[in-house]
């Protein structure tokens, strides 16, 4: 039995050992993005729950609609339009199981084989997995401390002209790098894809975990030709296990999109829609937001710290102002993958960075999760790292 | 901004009409596919989500690995070899969104554009949508009373040779007919197929509603040559709001098909999945299922009544024996479609057959189903639907 051409691009397994590695107790594991279940707002989540399962059983326990329950919609409007100014409202809006489905619609809806999709240069492994799917050739585009680069974003548009279909970014705390665009790059990008027939996936997954304080400006919000696709998460700022995320776009896409959903999956789930409605309605999930900050901070304040300690000189790493990750750079020449393999040892784990590259070019780079453990566990888990990448380049005592 | 060549397929809108059409409240409608919330068993249902959020709120808000919850997939697996004889273990098994997400994932793995698939006909629209974004040529093979028919489907299989991929086939109380496949014949249909490199869809979504009483044979269960995918679902037994199916077919696939699951959405939701695992583990869900099939069968007797009692001469339909649907049958030349318009003036709605076959070449036949209302409701709704057939007949006094 034949599978399709496309499988024979499905190699990476990084992202599923990833998530397999999570249940290796005596682990301390870098290696994952995932929020910390103790910043789960437990008991009004409960509350939610029951309420929903109590006023509306029948509805909560029935297919929803395929655009999704029309109340959450509302509601992600109106944050929506608090939060960056937008005119938003439910019918721009499409429910998603979280935004990783998102990123497959979009490939669902615009690749085919053989067209090009622009990314960053690394970029989140789990977009390059999900539009690999569509056969593109995936082309990473160099990206700095600002963000995509702009001159050589024109030059790979001028280059590839109307192959180019899609470009995906995460302009927030970015995934793997923590990075985050400066508003300068964020208008001098949408100044330049305005003038093309080009699609831009606008991954927010990160943006409400904000540590500066200081609202970045979404692309989104200066979407002139309306060509961008904005998709965000509850998975990040309230918890992974209910899968709810969202799409929002110009209408007409959202009819593409809706079609695409019913293809799929037919709903999300009414349940876990009509809690999170509950939770946006009963609770101040801004409130929420501004706590889970706190913590956070303090492990990326903790992993900082870590690292100036424990780590080798010639070992780099960036400090984000946001997001979950940090990005740590080994001397050129050295393979974080190598490392990963000693590191088991010690019973400590990360990323390598390679998989993060859709042409996997670089090898001495790797991602370290500072969201999911605790001060203490971060610390001892750099101490652990530290004395394995002493001991692999060579430098230990 | 161009989308993918796949979008120009996707013109039927009738699956988003039909779940459209649920929110009107003044119309009876025999359009959907869906269980009756009635049936749903709430208490347990509440006790269910109330334990699994007490008893670990992390496990259940937080990611599930991708191939699900483990319990939920080790009680799949028991119940399968307890209804099947079959030898089934947790491994064998990745939980799906619904059975729909099943449909999906096969096209992503199998279908190359320009492929063949091969279906019954007519067949499930939601199908016929999911697998037609992989671009394949979509051939319907003739299927009688006792399922699709073997002569016809070699000589299908002799015509396109390799170029075939995948027949997507619902033996048991088919949508949209509510046929349900002989032995004989699916031990023919096993016996064919294996002598070709293709793999078979079998979707099993109302197996369990058989009002018969004997047990049909899975496909899966006959599968000599590792080439069935076996897709099940809760929505139509227990509800569809939490969206749990899954797939259980040979470990080479099943590990294609976790990749690919990781791309589409992660995983599925912990929640719905521990609550359907603790429900599963506290209750007897067959015992369900015999309480929910006495309410069905009424519902079917009252349908099948109706239409001996309201239907003019030469409409003809079946009379099935488990499933949710009767297949109605109009003198040839006339149009469903057009009958459907009329019928939503008197507010009662079907789906037309049209869609239903993957060259729409059939327009006489329409689905009703019949779960999914009370005696009373069916009983109204058909003598509105009967009036309005003997005025589009010509027949009206």
């Amino acid at each position: 039995m034949r599978f399709a051409e496309r499988m024979k691009r499905m190699k990476g397994r990084e992202m599923l050992n990833m998530m397999e590695l999570a249940d290796r107790k005596d682990l301390i594991s870098f290696a994952g993005g995932f929020p910390s279940p103790e910043t789960y707002p437990m008991e009004e989540i409960k509350a939610s729950f029951f309420r929903v399962l109590n006023e509306d059983p029948d509805g909560a326990l029935s297919y929803s609609s395929t655009r999704g329950y029309v109340k959450l919609r509302e509601l992600i409007a109106r944050r929506m339009e608090r939060n960056y100014g937008l005119d938003v409202t439910e019918s721009d809006i499409i429910v998603t199981n979280g935004s990783q489905q998102a990123l497959d619609l979009t490939g669902l809806l615009f690749i085919d084989k053989g067209d090009v999709v622009l990314f960053e240069s690394p970029s989140y492994l789990g977009a390059l997995n999900a539009l690999k799917s569509y056969e593109p050739d995936m082309i990473a585009v160099p990206t700095d401390e600002d963000g995509i680069c702009i001159d050589a974003l024109k030059d790979t548009l001028e280059k590839y002209g109307q192959r180019v279909k899609l470009i995906y970014v995460i302009p927030d705390f970015q995934n793997p790098t923590g990075r985050c665009w400066s508003e300068a790059r964020r208008r001098a990008f949408m100044e330049l894809v305005q003038q093309y027939e080009v699609a831009v996936l606008e991954d927010a997954a990160y943006s409400e975990l904000n540590f500066s304080g200081r609202k970045e400006t979404p692309l989104v919000s200066m979407d002139k030709a309306n060509q961008v696709v904005y998709c965000g998460t509850f998975s990040k700022v309230f918890c992974p296990g209910i899968r709810i995320g969202w799409i929002y776009t110009n209408p007409r896409w959202i009819d593409a999109y809706l079609l695409l959903k019913n293809n799929v999956d037919l709903s999300s789930a009414a349940i876990t829609q009509r809690q999170m409605a509950d939770y946006l309605l009963h609770n101040d999930l801004d409130a929420h937001i501004a706590e889970i900050i706190e913590t956070y901070r303090a492990r990326k304040d903790a992993m900082a710290e870590a690292f100036a300690r424990e780590m080798p000189e010639g070992v780099s790493w960036n400090s984000p102002h946001g997001g979950l990750f940090f990005w740590v750079c080994l001397p050129e020449g050295y393979d974080a993958g190598e490392l990963l393999k000693l590191a088991l040892k010690e019973n400590v784990a990360f990323v390598p960075g390679q998989g993060f590259y859709p042409n996997g070019e670089r090898k001495h780079e790797f991602r370290m999760n500072f969201s999911n453990l605790r001060p203490e566990e971060i610390q001892e888990g750099v101490k652990r790292l530290g004395r394995v990448v002493r001991i692999f380049l060579g430098r230990a005592d």
